[in-house]
């Protein structure tokens, strides 16, 4: 980002156009249509969301990227002290024999992990700086948690005795690791963050109605505050959590076509509670195992975020989630007696934002062009731009120019402050229905196997098929397309059918994509 | 927490008073007299901040405990964005060759870490679960970050061309790990919880600024905030962080006359720039390093607020930071309508408490006894308790109970809310005023070694003595007494005297103690 700006500077010098300066910056950023992959690692470097780090697979989220993180930290959290949670910190690592405790979850999960083998080092004898020192070998390797259920669970044993002791509605939010070989910025990183709530209940219902009503917090979540319309469903056998009964999701389209999980909600049953013994006695006194849940969304979402609404000019944030939500540039001339009506006029109106609790900034910088700020915090998504030229403010007018749309307007300046709380609401909700318009755009019913094909490869998008219910045709069709089960929607319509691959007798149909 | 409330339920059947409960409740804490550390481990178990984890030394924040941190970390993160900070987030991982860069900072730290040598695991062949894949070892090993100076600046290098990229003041809130080999739960553990600052400058005074307005920061919100006073000094050459020209700390004196650092402000100088090679230009095109700070507070705080305020009762929490701030406890008797009011009253009350955002429940379970909630309020150290008595309404009264001095009062009904606010106050601000009277009581100006080490034995505390400043007379005064020199307080009074162990020169005094 710095040096970036710097190179932006001087090119800006040659350049004395509002025009000119955007001109430079979209030939900065590739074209979503020329290459999708690229554009999203362009908007993440360039927007200043996130930098490669000297750490194979770990990011370093940068300011910008990180803001994003803390709005969206910020209302999850609410929403989970709103449904009873609490949080707690549970221990980074985890000893090795845990995770071979409860059977799935080992089988399907935990093995590309870092472990932790030593705990100290020493200066090397040749002089080579520090060395791993052989006399410091753990008697049992840790492993730096991929996910939590084990450690927590083990401590839960000692927190339940008695159906008084529940439920017990528990998140953490921390880093996690899980080593992988291909990451992308956000989507796939070695460490990243996230939250995992984690469970505890007397009954099966009651367990699973808690696995539905977070899975509940996270759709309206992505809804109402990220603008992402989701699909709400339960995974497949195949796709299901190591060591879950059911795996619920939430499952969003992106805008090239492919799906994103962006959020899963798991129902455990009794496997670890049976796992790391941990019973309790009801009210007749009768000892019984505990029902469970998990669930969890990640630093992914800023990456979904990113990809389901951002534009060849770079970011677009819905306004709930924008750390600056409006910016106010002034063109002054070289009057000086205009520049302190400007500067007074913009002072009126961030007074005025203040107090209605909107996010803004007056960027009366000197040293930058209008035309290089446009650029910039069009790339950085700000939501409203509002300008105060010197000639428009003549007229009492000022330009308002919407990130989503681009339209541009002419506002009135009596008043013009109490107008934009409403066009905030109307870009978060104009954002919402783009997506959701695409979305059904671009979501088919498909009913052979040449069609499903075709329409993969032609017109990417969710696809809505009959398949058999067996784990070898979704295997099978994996094989041949990259195409995965993303989920089977919560409320589905029961119609009869028969599979797009094997034409076997289907009940339902399911929803296909090729996914992040 | 959850066993022992049952065990208290059943205990309570065969108590009938809320004099009885209390008693129990007493005894189960240990006497701050007859052993401070075991009263230390009864609160932060018995009172729910945390436990012992499977992991060796590392702890379960809980629910209570992590809250505590919550208040403290939100009310940090707002201090340090009101002075231009920014958040972002670095990998945990740090490659093995860079601790070796800084000179110093390998040598004087980082030896006890927790190495990352493998990143897979697989089945055990011989079926006895998993086992560390030998195949899959690091080339590099990688260390599980004990603080980030290191990896921040080997990203900064790439970060910052020039002096326009100045000056970049970042903060990120982390989990490190320092192995430790003797732990304390939130005072010493392996896995901790914390805030690093890392901040780049374009000149050494500016960066002394900063080291200086940070110190402040924590300084005041370890006062305004925790209720808990703290000196303001800087450290001996001893005691300076690894790779530091100067460190800057707030110690804070704990009820057991031993010193605790509470926070700590480094100046780094040009050393990690000129180690990670970071330069910039400056208007004039001259080339130069850059000036670093770094700065740090961490769950530590926790045992702090803990070990500054609690009696053997329990937690005494400074309103600011309770999580509840008043709980209303009412006295039913058998008549259903006098059931009715009480409750009418409570929901006047918390009515008015919403509004005006203080943070209170009303807990009106039948399945436990008012003594038992009065002592387990007591034991979290709720500021303030409101008992609604079935004859005192008759009356038009009701009790008041502050949790600091264990002072009751009659309130009148009319109005009661409205004045909780204000006993609120008085109660943060009593608390602070008898924490600077017990560390006034205990700060003692020592002349002579017989004084001085009479003093430490039978009047534990601070003790202000002359030093003659060598790290040799510091050394020797440690391994004589365990005592170490806590920080030459900012402006410090210079006057002339005699080291209190050599009787060679000084020019000001210093203040020492023996120091969790």
């Amino acid at each position: 980002m710095h040096s970036e700006i710097t190179t932006f500077a001087v090119l800006h010098q040659l350049i004395d156009s509002e025009n000119g300066a955007r001109f430079i910056m979209s030939k900065t950023l590739t074209n979503r249509k020329d290459d999708y992959a690229q554009w999203y690692n362009d908007i993440i470097l360039k927007g200043g969301l996130a930098d490669y780090s000297a750490v194979k697979g770990c990011m370093v989220i940068k300011p910008h990227g990180y803001a994003l993180w803390e709005y969206m930290r910020d209302e999850l959290d609410k929403r989970f002290k709103e449904t009873g949670h609490q949080n707690a910190y549970f221990p980074l690592f985890i000893p090795k024999s845990f995770l071979s405790k409860e059977a799935a979850h080992v089988e399907g999960f935990a093995k590309e992990c870092a472990v932790v083998t030593h705990y100290r080092l020493k200066n090397d004898p040749n002089g080579g700086g520090v060395i791993v020192d052989p006399d410091a070998k753990l008697e049992e390797e840790l492993i730096v948690r991929p996910t939590s259920e084990t450690i927590i669970w083990n401590t839960y044993k000692d927190w339940i005795q008695s159906y008084r002791d529940l439920p017990l509605l528990i998140n953490q939010w921390a880093n996690v690791v899980r080593w992988e070989m291909r990451t992308r910025l956000f989507l796939r990183t070695t460490e990243f963050l996230w939250q995992e709530g984690h469970t505890a209940h007397a009954t099966k219902e009651e367990a699973i109605e808690e696995t539905k009503k977070m899975l509940d917090v996270y759709a309206t979540f992505a809804e109402e505050f990220m603008a992402m319309p989701v699909v709400r469903g339960v995974k497949t056998a195949n796709e299901r959590f190591a060591g879950a009964e059911d795996t619920y999701c939430i499952e969003a389209l992106m805008q090239d076509g492919k799906a994103l999980q962006a959020g899963t909600s798991h129902f455990l049953g009794q496997n670890f509670a049976k796992a790391f013994d941990v019973t309790f006695r009801d009210k007749e006194n009768n000892l019984d195992h505990v029902w469970a849940t998990s669930w969890g969304v990640s630093t992914r979402l800023v990456g979904a975020l990113v990809m389901a609404h951002s534009d060849d000019e770079g970011l677009v944030l819905p306004p709930k989630l924008a750390p600056l939500q409006v910016v106010i540039i002034p063109i002054f001339n070289k009057d000086a007696d205009t520049r302190t009506k400007i500067d007074n006029i913009a002072a009126d109106i961030m007074a005025t934002f203040k107090q209605a609790g909107i996010r803004a900034k007056y960027d009366n910088d000197d040293n930058t062009r209008p035309g290089f700020k446009f650029a910039e915090y069009e790339l950085k998504g700000v939501p409203v731009r509002i300008t105060l030229g010197a000639r428009d403010i003549e007229s009492n007018i000022a330009e308002v120019a919407r990130r989503d749309t681009k339209e541009k307007a002419s506002y009135q300046l009596d008043g013009i402050a109490d107008k934009i709380p409403q066009l905030l609401a109307n870009i978060q909700s104009n954002m919402y229905n783009t997506a959701l318009k695409f979305r059904a755009d671009n979501t088919r019913e498909v009913n052979s196997w040449e069609e499903f094909v075709k329409t993969l490869d032609e017109t990417p998008g969710f696809i809505s098929a009959h398949w058999d219910g067996t784990p070898e045709t979704e295997e099978k069709i994996k094989e041949l397309t990259k195409a995965t089960i993303r989920c089977i929607p919560l409320n589905n319509k029961q119609e009869d059918g028969k599979c797009v691959l094997t034409g076997n007798a289907s009940k339902e149909r399911v929803l296909f994509a090729r996914a992040y």
